[in-house]
């Protein structure tokens, strides 16, 4: 029988998730909230499910497992509520900014043994994913050092940065989670150098827009991350593993991938414009996977754990440029 | 109001184009028919419609248009039959192996004014039709030479071979569509050379497996086609075109873009396995243009002119092979 | 002990065979002829060899081989001079326009058991000749077809092409001996199309500039080639061999290999300039491979022979443009 | 007039610096100079020079400039020596492992307005210099973020890493100095972590053969480098420059580019197998860098400057991973 589903929010994301959960044919969508009754209408009549109230999806008896794609401060008591409910959890990233909100919210989740998946996106991107199964198959050996580079092609409003937790809470975090995900191993220890090169109001807002951090591990696996919130060719998006036998790359997605070859050189488009378009295989096989832990054929990963871990890293990054120094996990965690 | 479908033939292919309409928000699937009731009731129930006969489709007053996925040597009918019933019509290539019952079949058409659209899927490739559009542009200046390769991961079923008019009318046919599309004047010579090396029973069939064809349009435009019926590497497809200023090409595509490098060099995965997978998104976009078109904001094209001459073509080049000569498509059409 | 050489042709490509001659720790250049003694002179005061006629080069006790990098129309005759005189003898491509004066001048080479090598110089470039490793190692299985593009980057002066033969005679000829290099196994039919499309001034002198041809072998391999005398995006030189067990391709290559992203997309710069700068490596490894074969490790190869074939499949071209049919080569022969 | 030049050391360098020497026309190698006269008088017997020892080189007349290749130990001296004696010097990396040996012999370079450039090899490396002339000419705009990977085929005999100064020092030297070539910008701050994940030697000879830095400028520019004395797939060298208005890349060079494509997939060869083959056109660059400057046509650079704040940013790159912090490169210089 299909899981059956409610949907927490009806903007951007949860529009994506939406397609996905309709498109699946082990899963329902019963019905959608939104606190902008017109955004859940259109969802409803394009998939033919009900518009109800995040209280009446609460209480209803016909839904198995609850998405959340609210606004972020929402989610902890929002997770905890519906995990009371007995329904399972998809939570779009982050559980909540603060870390001790999170240890809260997943004790909770703990305490009635709820299932929880939140959104870390990038693991399911089939070609991430492919990395991740070469170093699975010994491929490239022991993992050693891994490369990330992650720039956005513009930076969010200010308003955003200022209620987002700026960039390594907001942006990094992927990387992070991306980091602990290749390297197959806990890292132990951060430290970051940050810049205000693109938007002088970033750093007015007492954020940066251009960081780079270097992660390690109580082994002595690396790993470094780039981070811009400019990029003019597109989403650039590509990671890189180097083992004790090889290597292995994701290079950047390209919506057409043709080459034009003039006097001039020889030129292939831009790539993706951002994440709806670079990561829509991801974000179907992201709930393809919250549907199949529910149907008992897989897990629900990343966990709540991941996302309290990938926020920690944050945090260390933060304090690390605050202090010009390398801050162990432990010191946040 | 949404264009209403039937959809006639529940295989393979059909089931491709009733996930098309039924994703297109101005269309609806109403009913499918086939031969084989199960087939047809799957579609039925994945997707919501009735199961109906050929003959009710055709008498059906909520019915717009229909898209033909049955077999080959039932197109040209059905085709007659549902323009003289006011349906629009998408047929799957080809109209017919006979030149002169596609003919017919094309006058009768006329006749009645109908809509016919013939299923050249790769026109509608995102990467292909890059390069058209750069043609389109001017980029590369006059169009003066085509590269066209084109081989299949594996042989088909000898039988499937002498019912499908042989490698030239059921495998070269997408080429010859395709140097049409990429040169933008029609050709007027042809010759090519075959061999068979993949398998001994396709020449006992009287068949070719490994095919070169050169094209000339009148004013000296000139492409070329490599056509095997063998590859190791997947599902090889791509397109290269040469102008006064420039040149555009679209490479193959493999399915994970990743790179393993190890002592034994840098390896990327193999391409698609076949064009299922291959052509996902051209198949797509086909039936939203055929929708487009109805609805008044687009073409019916490639149509059933364009289905005629490249029939046409693989008529000269099988004249062409059998002669040992360079034949001119008059001597054929 | 060193090969003591002479070199006849003082110009471009004399210039070239200098250098390859000086820098081989195998070899020693001697003497220079040229008809114009300044060019003469400028080789032997950069190499420190001495300047002399033809004459006294073919009677000197001190040379043991030349290098004939003369005009075409000397070849054959300066081929027989040196041969008997018992100089081994490395004669740029091709050795006569005329198929009848080739062959005299072989039967000439073989009544003294000479030796004679000719310059294709494409046979060595480290790719291409990567390219015939790996069809000899078996990775591609049997070959079945071969695809060879070659464009230059822009047409030479109708003067040249009146004196060189022709398109197929002059620049074809290197895609010929590539085609039989590849194949491995003779080619026994020829079929071509031609347009001028690049100057109309090429086509009043009988030639053309863009140019199509398939190539057949008795037991079914098939090669096409696609030139064109115009090329924006640098001198593009390609081949491709597809066989039963897989593919094997060169791709083209530049001097400097960098990308640039921006709004406009990804853009690496264009290809080499001419056949000076992309085959630096071939022309060098051309004269070691017949420095090699004199000093007995090695053989000199393409033979007199490869010249006569290359030739001759130029010639089936013509005829083949003539007549619109398929041409065996034994026609010609 | 051709610049004399004498040569210092007579090993696998120094024949790499003897034959670009020879091959320059402005300029002519005078003697060689080595402790062990076999190696001396082979790059004689090559190139037609005399054997010298260091002081009548020094003494010499017809001498102009010298090319130092001796032990590392030597460096410091001899600059002073032949600096004093009039001589321009050439030096390879580095002058000297001590930060204060280094800045009291630039003092006697300057005091002398001696010529010292130092051997950068990968500033002179054609595809790196084009990737520095896009910045020049503002292609992306201002810089922004440069990455540098850069792993060694293999780890150096640990008795080298102890008279190396160890990775930073010895390898890391050549990122730092590319990352000032190509930031444009002088480095404050470096960051960096470190492992012995190839070889427990290394760590018990107290280096590390894994390493990854950050570094960053007063104005915020950032670079960040990886380092691994390991890579199975050759020699791995690439940098990428991130910028305002867009990105600019070099790839990695292999000496045969050709693929192969079989059901495991495409396949290109392995990279380089080291500096000797990876960086041939640099090193011929390198030293027509330096007769063009003794010739007045250009500048001696990389200069003792640059190779003395390269030095620093190792120095202070060894501080941070003792410290875990964040390093002022004014706190070693």
């Amino acid at each position: 029988m299909a899981i059956r589903f409610g949907l927490l929010g009806a903007g951007r994301i949860g529009k994506v998730h939406a397609k996905a959960v309709t498109g699946d044919a082990q899963a329902k969508l019963v019905a959608v909230a939104d606190a902008m009754p017109a955004a859940a209408q259109a969802i409803a009549d394009q998939y033919g499910c009900e518009v109800r109230t995040i209280e009446a999806i609460e209480a209803a008896g016909d839904i198995d497992a609850v998405v959340i794609c609210t606004p972020t401060d929402t989610h902890a008591d929002l997770i905890e509520r519906f995990v009371k409910a007995g329904k399972a959890v998809f939570c779009e990233k982050p559980i909540d900014l603060s870390l001790a909100r999170v240890k809260a919210c997943l004790e909770v989740v703990r305490a009635h043994k709820g299932t929880l998946m939140v959104g870390f996106n990038r693991r399911f991107d089939p070609h991430f994913r492919a990395v991740r199964a070469e170093i699975d198959k010994g491929t490239v050996g022991e993992v050693e050092m891994v490369v990330i580079t992650s720039r956005d092609p513009g930076a969010p409003p200010v308003d955003y940065i200022k209620r987002s937790g700026g960039i390594f809470r907001d942006m990094t975090i992927h990387d992070f989670d991306m980091a602990r995900f290749l390297l197959g191993e806990e890292i132990s220890e951060v430290v970051a150098t940050a810049a205000v090169l693109v938007d002088p109001a970033i750093g007015v807002a007492g954020d940066f827009d251009s960081v780079q951090v270097l992660l390690k591990t109580a082994s002595g696996k690396q790993a470094m991350i780039s981070n811009s919130r400019r990029a003019t060719y597109g989403y650039d998006q590509r990671i890189e593993v180097h083992g004790s036998k090889g290597a292995v790359s994701a290079e950047n997605q390209r919506p057409v991938s043709i080459e034009v070859a003039t006097g001039a050189g020889y030129t292939r488009p831009p790539l993706h414009d951002f994440f709806m378009t670079r990561y829509t295989e991801a974000y179907a096989a992201e709930i393809a996977t919250f549907i199949a832990a529910m149907a008992g054929t897989g897990k629900a990963e990343p966990t709540g754990e991941d996302g309290l871990v990938a926020l920690a890293l944050a945090d260390a990054a933060v304090k690390s440029v605050a202090e010009g120094r390398v801050v162990k996990l432990s010191e946040v965690m």
